[in-house]
C-alpha cells in the first residue's frame, strides 16, 4: 500500500508526517532496467570488476533510481494540483542491490500563495533495512487550501 | 553521442556550456516503462480517458522521467569523484508523448572545497523540439582540482 | 489509488462493493511486454497483418493480460491470508489497444471453514470506458474471522 | 518447443494428455516483471526483509505469474476457435525463485455445443524440478469438430 | 509456432526450405527495447524529429533487431549440435515500425567434417508484408548426422 | 563512454585499433530480456535445471545477445554513411552470467567504391574479465572519403 500525501493545506501542519511506506528491495533487475532507461551506463552500475576495485567493493544502485522508486512508495491525491519543484536531493549514504527501502513523508514547511493555494514543502526521507537514512529529498506541492465546493 | 561533463575544476569556468546534447524523442513505451519501474500510476500519465478531461487534453509524461532521460543525455567521467546533490528542479513546461528532448548544461557556480576537490554546479536544461525549456535542475558534482599524479 | 480488499470476514456481507477503481488504459507496450512475459505470440496479438484480416480488423488484447493488469487495481491486505483460488474467468468482450480498464469487486459468498477463517468469494468485474463489462472472474480468499488478538 | 493443443474436437478423448513441456526457470526478473506489469507490489513478492518474517522464509512467486509463464509453454492452434474460461485454478505448492516450471495438458472433459462446435476442457498441471504439482487449472477451449471444408 | 530447423545431417538436401514462419510485427516498443538493450541511441532509431530530415521520412528499425526478432521465428532442435557462425548478413531494404516481419530458412550447403558430424549453411531470408527481402543472412551450423543410438 | 568508430576512409589505415570499450557485464536480466525480446526460449538459456546436465554445467548467454550488447559499447557517426553487412560472426568461447565484456575495433581492409565512398570493414573482438576472446565478427561499413563540403 502507497502513503497518502493527500491532504488540504488548511489541514496540515508543520512536522506532521506521513508514517513509514511498505518496503521495496531493489534487485539488479531494477538497475539495469534503470540503465537501459536512461542509456546512462556508468561502470559503477554496471561493470562487477569495476566495482570490485573500488572503495564499495560491489556496484552502487543509481541514486535517481532509489530517487525514482521512493516515489512509487507514496502517492499524491485531489489535494495536490500541482508538482512544483525539487529541492535538496542528497545521498546520505550508499544502497547496494538487495538492500530494501522504504519512504517517511515529513511537513518540512507551509508558505501561502494565494486565496485558493498553498505550497507545502515536504521531507522525504528514504532508509533501508537498517533504518539507516540513505537519501533525502525536499519535495513542494501546491496544494488546494480546502476542497473546491464544485467537486 | 552523450555530453561529457568532465573537466577538472581548475579548468571550468563559471557560464562556460557542453553544448545541446543529441535528442531523444519520449515514447509511449518509455512512459510506461517508468509507471512500471516505480510503481507510480497516477491517472494523468496512466489513463487516457481521464487525461482527455484535463486542460491537458491528453496524458502528461513525468517529470521524474524527464529528469531520468536527461541523465543519459549526458555523462560524467573520472574528473567528478562524486554526485553532489540535485537542487531547484522545476518543470517549466509540459512534456507528451512523442516529444523529443535534449540537454545543455552551462555551469553556474564554483565553490572551494580543500586542496584536492571543489563543488560545481551545473545547470542542466531540459528543452522540447521547438526549443522551449521543459525542466530545469541544478546539479553539484565534487570534483578533482586537477588530475591526480596518480593517474 | 488501489481498492482495498481487506475487511475480516466478521465484517464483510454479500453484495457489498468496494466500489470502482482508477482506470488505466491498455496500452501496445503492455500487449508487446505480455508476449514478452509468457512466450506466447499467437498472431492475433502479434501480427497487425493476420489481425486485419479477422473479424475484429485490428490485435486483441490478451485476456490473461486483463486479468494480470486488473491484479494491480485492487490490492488485498492482512485480513486475507491467502489467495485460494481463481473460478469463471470469462471473457465477456474484446479488449482493444487504447480501451482503458477499471475494476469494481463485489462480494458473492461467504463460507464458513473453521473457528478462526471463513472463506470469501468476491466477483471481479472489469469493464473498459464505455461501462461495458469486458471481464468477469471469480476469487476466493481465505480471510481472517477477526483481526487476531497478538497483532 | 511448444506443446500444442491444437485437435478438432471429433479427434480427442478423455484422459489423452499433450505430453509435458519443456521447462523454464522463474528468475527474479520475471517476478519484479510481473509486478511492474501489473502494479501490484504486496510485500511477500517484493520486500525480501518481509519474505524473511514469513514461513517461508523467503519471497513468493506470484501465482498469476506461473499462470502467465505455464501459458507460453503450450500453444493452441487453427483447431482451437476460441478460449471459453478458465476455472478451478488452484495454487498447490509454493513457487520459488530459481524453480523451473514445466506443463502438461490432459483432456478432462468433452461438451457438444453445435454442428459446428464442441467445448473441451483441459487441465493444465504445472510442476516444479521436483515433479511436484504446483499449480493446476482448467482451460476451457470452443474448438471446431472437425476442419472446416473451406480451410 | 515456430519454424524447425531441426533435421539431421545426413536428412538434408540443398534446396530444401522449412516453408515460411509465422509474422510478427514490428513495434515502436520493439525498438526502444532494443536501444534499452544495447545501448546504443543512434537518432535514426530514437529521435523521430531527427528521422524526419533524413530521406526515409521516419525512423528505421535496426538492422540488428531484425536479426534478433528473426531468431525467434525459428528454433533449432536436437539434430543442431552447434550454432557455428553467421555469414553475409545483409540489409536489403529498410524496416520500419509497423511492418511485420516473416522468415524462411533455405539450405544453402553442406559440408563433411567427420564421422559423425556435417556442416549447414542455411540461408534465412527475412521479408515484410509485402513480399519484399528485408534482410538476409547466412547461419552455419555443426549438425549430427543421424540420431545417436545412445538417445 | 562508448568507442567512436568515425573516421573518414581517407584518414583510416588498416591495423589501426580503437582501443578498448569500458565493460559490461551480463546479468541474468539481460539474458531474460533478450528471450523476451526474439521469443526463443531454447533451454540452454532458459532452463538451469537442464543446463545442469550439460558440459557446461550453467545457462549460456546467447550469442546473439553479446552481439547486441558489443554494439552499445561502441557508436559510428557521421563519417558513416550506412552498415554495409556483418560477415564471419563466430563464438569462440562461451560466456557465462556475471561475465564481464568489452570490445576492441581493428581495421581489417579497406575497398574502395567510388568517387565519394569506400568501403572499411573492421574486426570487433569481444573479450570476457580474463581478456580471453569470446566473439568476433567482421563489421563493413560504407564510410565517407571525407568530410563532405556542405556540411
Amino acid at each position: 500500500m502507497q502513503l497518502q500525501v493527500d491532504k488540504y493545506w488548511n489541514e496540515i501542519e508543520v512536522g506532521e508526517s506521513t508514517g513509514v511506506s511498505r518496503g521495496r528491495t531493489v534487485t539488479e533487475t531494477d538497475v539495469v532496467h534503470f540503465m537501459m532507461l536512461t542509456g546512462n551506463w556508468v561502470e559503477i552500475h554496471s561493470n562487477v570488476e569495476f566495482a570490485k576495485d573500488t572503495p564499495f567493493g560491489q556496484r552502487l544502485v543509481q541514486g535517481s533510481l532509489v530517487l525514482a522508486m521512493s516515489q512509487g512508495l507514496f502517492t499524491t491525491g485531489r489535494a495536490v494540483a500541482a508538482f512544483y519543484g525539487l529541492d535538496k536531493l542528497r545521498f546520505t549514504k550508499p544502497v547496494f542491490i538487495g538492500d530494501t527501502i522504504k519512504v517517511e513523508c515529513v511537513l518540512l514547511s507551509k508558505k501561502d500563495k494565494n486565496e485558493k493555494f498553498g505550497l507545502a514543502t515536504w521531507e522525504m526521507r528514504v532508509t533501508n533495512q537498517r533504518d539507516e537514512q540513505v537519501q533525502v529529498a525536499e519535495y513542494t506541492y501546491l496544494n488546494y487550501k480546502e476542497r473546491p465546493e464544485s467537486w
